[in-house]
C-alpha cells in the first residue's frame, strides 16, 4: 500500500513517492561484508556509514569544502543502483556497462520527485559522477575507503573470493582517494600492504 | 582485525576505530519492517532513510533551519543502541529504563573520538533528545513519521503484531510531528486514520 496514493497535493505526493521507492536501496546488497562478517552490506547502510565517515574526516579534505554537499552526495550516489544493480568494483565487465546501465535508472528514478527536486538529486549525483569538485573528490574517496575498511575488518573475504591482487587494490583505490587527501591515500596504502602480509590480499 | 591498529598518530587512529565501532549499527534491528515487508529494517537504513528525507522535506519544517545539523543528528541519533539496544516506541518498560541506557552508551561510544570530535557528537545526540531546537524538532518528526511510511507500505504488520491501535499513535506520534511541521501532522493523521480504515491499526 502506498502512503503516497492518499494525498492530493502533487508536491507533498511526489515526494512520499520517492521517500518510499529509495527503501529499495536496503535491498541492494554490495560485494563488501559488515565488519563482522555475518553479511553482506547494503547500499543504504553503505551510504550511511560514507555520511558519518563525510562529517569525521573533514579535517582530511581540502578546507572550506560544503560539507552539506559531501554528504548529499554520498546519500545519494548509490539511488541508481535500485535499478542498475551494484557494480562491483573489480568486474570489468560491470565497469563496461556501467555509465549506460545508471545513466537509464536516473531518468527513471529522479523524476518522481517535482523539476526543482528532481535537478537538486540528480545534481549531487552527476557531481559525484564528474569527480571534479572538491565536495565531489572527498566523497569519492571515502566510497573507496569505506569498503577497503570493512574488507580489511572483516578478514578480506571479499578480496580473496574475487581474487584480488594488492597491485589492482591499488591501482584502483590509492590514486582516487589521493585527490582528496594524501594523508588518507597514505593510510589506505599502508592497510592494503598489511592486508597483504595478512593473507588478505593476493 | 581492526584496521585502526596500525595507526601511529592517535587522531586518525581513534577517528577509524570509532568508523570500524559504529559499523554495528547495520546488526541493531528496529521492530519496522522495510516497505516489501520482508525483513527487519535496522539501525544505519534507518538513518540514512531519515538523512535523505531532511533533505527532501525541508521546506515543511522552520524556514531558516540549519540542515547540516539535521542531518547530522539524525546520522548519529541512534549510535548509543550499539549499546543500549533499540526501544520499541510502543513498549512502556524500554521507556522507563532507555534515558540511563542510552546515556551510559554514549559515554562509552563517543569517547573514542578525541575531545574535539566526542563534543561534536554527543552535542548532535544531546541536541536531538532535548528536542529543543527547530532543527531537533524537525530531526524528531522525521523519525516519527519514517516508521510510519515503512508500517503502512508493509501493510500493518509491526502495528498488528504489537496490538498498536489508531488512539496511541496518534497521541504518541501526531504532537511530536506537529512540533515541526502542520502539514506533515496533517498527512501522518490522514495516514494513521487510512492505515485504521484498511485494519492496519486496531
Amino acid at each position: 500500500m502506498n502512503p503516497a496514493s492518499i494525498i492530493d497535493d502533487e508536491r507533498l505526493r511526489s515526494q512520499i513517492e520517492f521517500i518510499v521507492e529509495i527503501d529499495k536501496m536496503k535491498k541492494i546488497l554490495r560485494r563488501s561484508l559488515v565488519t563482522d562478517g555475518s553479511k553482506r552490506e547494503n547500499d543504504a547502510e553503505h551510504s550511511w556509514h560514507l555520511a558519518l565517515m563525510a562529517i569525521l574526516l573533514k579535517e582530511y579534505a581540502e578546507p572550506g569544502i560544503d560539507l552539506l554537499r559531501v554528504v548529499g552526495m554520498v546519500l545519494v550516489h548509490d539511488l541508481v543502483e535500485i535499478h542498475a544493480g551494484d557494480s562491483f568494483l573489480y568486474d570489468p565487465e560491470a565497469a563496461k556497462s556501467k555509465v549506460e546501465r545508471e545513466t537509464k535508472a536516473a531518468e527513471k528514478l529522479f523524476p518522481i520527485l517535482q523539476a526543482d527536486q528532481c535537478e537538486l538529486i540528480r545534481g549531487l549525483w552527476d557531481e559525484f559522477e564528474a569527480a571534479s569538485t572538491s565536495e565531489a573528490k572527498y566523497a569519492r574517496a571515502l566510497d573507496r575507503l569505506q569498503p577497503i575498511l570493512l574488507n580489511y575488518t572483516s578478514g578480506g573475504q571479499t578480496w580473496l573470493e574475487n581474487g584480488v591482487k594488492l597491485e589492482t587494490a591499488m591501482e584502483i583505490n590509492l590514486p582516487i582517494i589521493a585527490r582528496a587527501s594524501a594523508r588518507l591515500a597514505d593510510f589506505t596504502e599502508d592497510l592494503l600492504k598489511n592486508a597483504c602480509k595478512l593473507g588478505f590480499l593476493g
